[in-house]
C-alpha cells in the first residue's frame, strides 16, 4: 500500500480515524507510530500527507490521523479498455493491475466467445469489484477511480453507444493476432485519448472485428504470440503507453 | 492450449500416445476426433502438426498422434529478465506469462529486500517450475524452455558473473519509479540481446542501483506510478518490445 486512500465521508474537520484493513497496514507492515507521516488521498479527491496522532497497536486497531491535502487529483488516464467480459478470476486481477497502470474507463463487454456464465458473476456488482480498483489505487499512488461500465449486448455498444464517445478518442485500437497493421504503426497521434480493445479467450469472432473495423477501430498485432486476457490487456496498455510517450518526447 | 507440447523421449517414430493433461485437453476443450489435426510441438525442438489416429474419449483419457514437424524451433527470444526473487505466488505468475510473452533467460537473484523465507521455496526446484514454463509455451506457441538460473547472492553475480554475460547484450536496463531517464529514451539501439532488472517489493536499495549502474545499466522510469513485480514484470517487457519493434520498424 503506497497511499492510504479514504471516502470523503471519512474525513472529519480535516480528521480520520482508521479501525480496518488500512489500520492495521500502518500498524503491521509500515511501522506507524505517532507523529509518523504518511501519503493519504481521498477516493477522487486531493492528495497529501497524513500524520499519526494517536493509535492503538493491538487487536481492535485503530489510527487517527491528521491530513494536509494540497495535491489536486491526477488527471484521468488517457488510456481506456473495452475488455469482452472474461472470466472473474481473471477480471479480478485486470481490474487492480490495470488500476495500478492507469486507467480512464473500463467498458466490459459482451461478445459470441464470452460465456453466459461470466454474467452471473458478483464480481459486476459495485461493492465488489470497488476493492479491487481501491487496490489498485493504493498500489498505483492515485486517487482517481477508473469509471466502469457494462454492456451485455455487443451490437448496440458498437453501433449505437460508441459513436457516441468516438469523438473523445485519437485511435481505436483493436489487438489482434493477425492484425494486418503493427501496433508500431497505428499509434501516431499524441492527441486524444486511446480506447484499446481487449478480445475474449478465443478471440474475437470475424463478425464483431467486422463492426469494430466499420466504427473506426484499427486492428492491430503486438507479435504472433496468443496471450491469455490479463497478460494480453497489460502488454497492449504497456506498449501503447510507451509509443505515445516515445512520440511526446520527440515532440 | 495453442499448442501441444511433448518432450523429445515421448516421441516414437514420429508418432506420440498422450494419456495425462493434454490428452483430456484435446478431448474435452479441442473435441478431438480421429483424423483431426492440431498444432504440436517438441520442447526445445521443432514444430509442426500432430494428426489424430486413435483415442480413447474417457477416462482414462488417451490419444496417439502421429506427427509431422518441418519447422526448425523459433529463435531464442531478445529479451532476458534479471529478477529479485519475488515471493512464490508472484514468481509462478511471472514464470508463465513470461513465458507466454517471450523470453530468452530468467536470473532470478538475491537482494537486500528479497525475503529469505523466499528461497525455501519448492517452486526454485526445476521440477516444480517447468510446468508452469510449459503453460507459458502452450499458451504462447513455442517450444522454446526460457533458461532459469539462481543467483543467491547480488555481489558476485553482479560483479563478477554480469561482466562474463555483458558482450550479448545491446542494453541492460534497470527499472525505477524514480531513474532518470526515461525508458523511451534508453531503448535507442536495434542491435544485441536487452536485459531488463525488476526489483523487489520496495525496491532495490541504494548500493544494488550504485553496483548496477557500475556494471552498465542505464537506471529508467516508465512513469511515477509504482507497480507490483508481477506488472511490473509484463509492462517492462511489453514496453521495451514496442521500443525496439519502432525501432526495427524505421529501418
Amino acid at each position: 500500500m503506497n497511499i492510504i486512500l479514504f471516502r470523503a465521508g471519512e474525513v472529519q474537520q480535516n480528521s480520520v480515524e482508521l479501525t480496518d484493513y488500512r489500520a492495521k497496514h500502518l500498524i503491521r507492515i509500515l511501522k506507524a507510530e505517532p507523529g509518523k507521516s504518511y501519503r493519504v488521498g481521498i477516493l477522487d479527491g486531493p492528495m497529501g500527507v497524513g500524520k499519526v496522532v494517536s493509535m492503538e497497536k493491538k487487536h481492535p486497531f485503530r489510527v487517527v490521523m491528521e491530513l494536509e491535502l494540497p495535491e489536486p487529483p491526477q488527471q484521468m488516464a488517457e488510456i481506456d479498455l473495452l475488455l469482452a467480459l472474461p472470466r472473474p478470476i481473471m477480471l479480478r486481477r485486470i481490474f487492480s493491475q490495470l488500476t495500478s497502470l492507469g486507467v480512464g474507463r473500463i467498458y466490459l463487454l459482451g461478445a459470441n466467445r464470452v460465456e453466459k456464465s461470466f454474467w452471473e458473476a458478483k464480481l459486476l456488482h459495485q461493492e465488489h469489484y470497488l476493492p479491487h480498483l481501491i487496490a489498485g489505487l493504493e498500489q498505483g499512488v492515485d486517487t482517481l477511480l477508473p469509471r466502469i461500465s457494462i454492456h451485455r449486448r455487443f451490437r448496440p455498444f458498437i453501433e449505437d453507444y460508441l459513436p457516441t464517445l468516438a469523438g473523445d478518442y485519437g485511435h481505436l485500437l483493436c489487438g489482434h493476432p493477425h492484425g494486418e497493421v503493427a501496433l508500431e504503426q497505428a499509434v501516431t497521434s499524441r492527441s486524444g485519448r486511446i480506447l484499446l480493445a481487449v478480445g475474449p479467450e478465443g478471440g474475437w469472432v470475424d463478425f464483431e472485428i467486422e463492426k469494430m473495423v466499420e466504427q473506426g477501430f484499427c486492428c492491430c498485432s503486438m507479435g504472433t504470440r496468443i496471450l491469455r486476457v490479463d497478460t494480453a490487456a497489460i502488454a497492449f496498455h504497456a506498449r501503447v503507453s510507451a509509443l505515445r510517450q516515445a512520440i511526446c518526447e520527440k515532440a
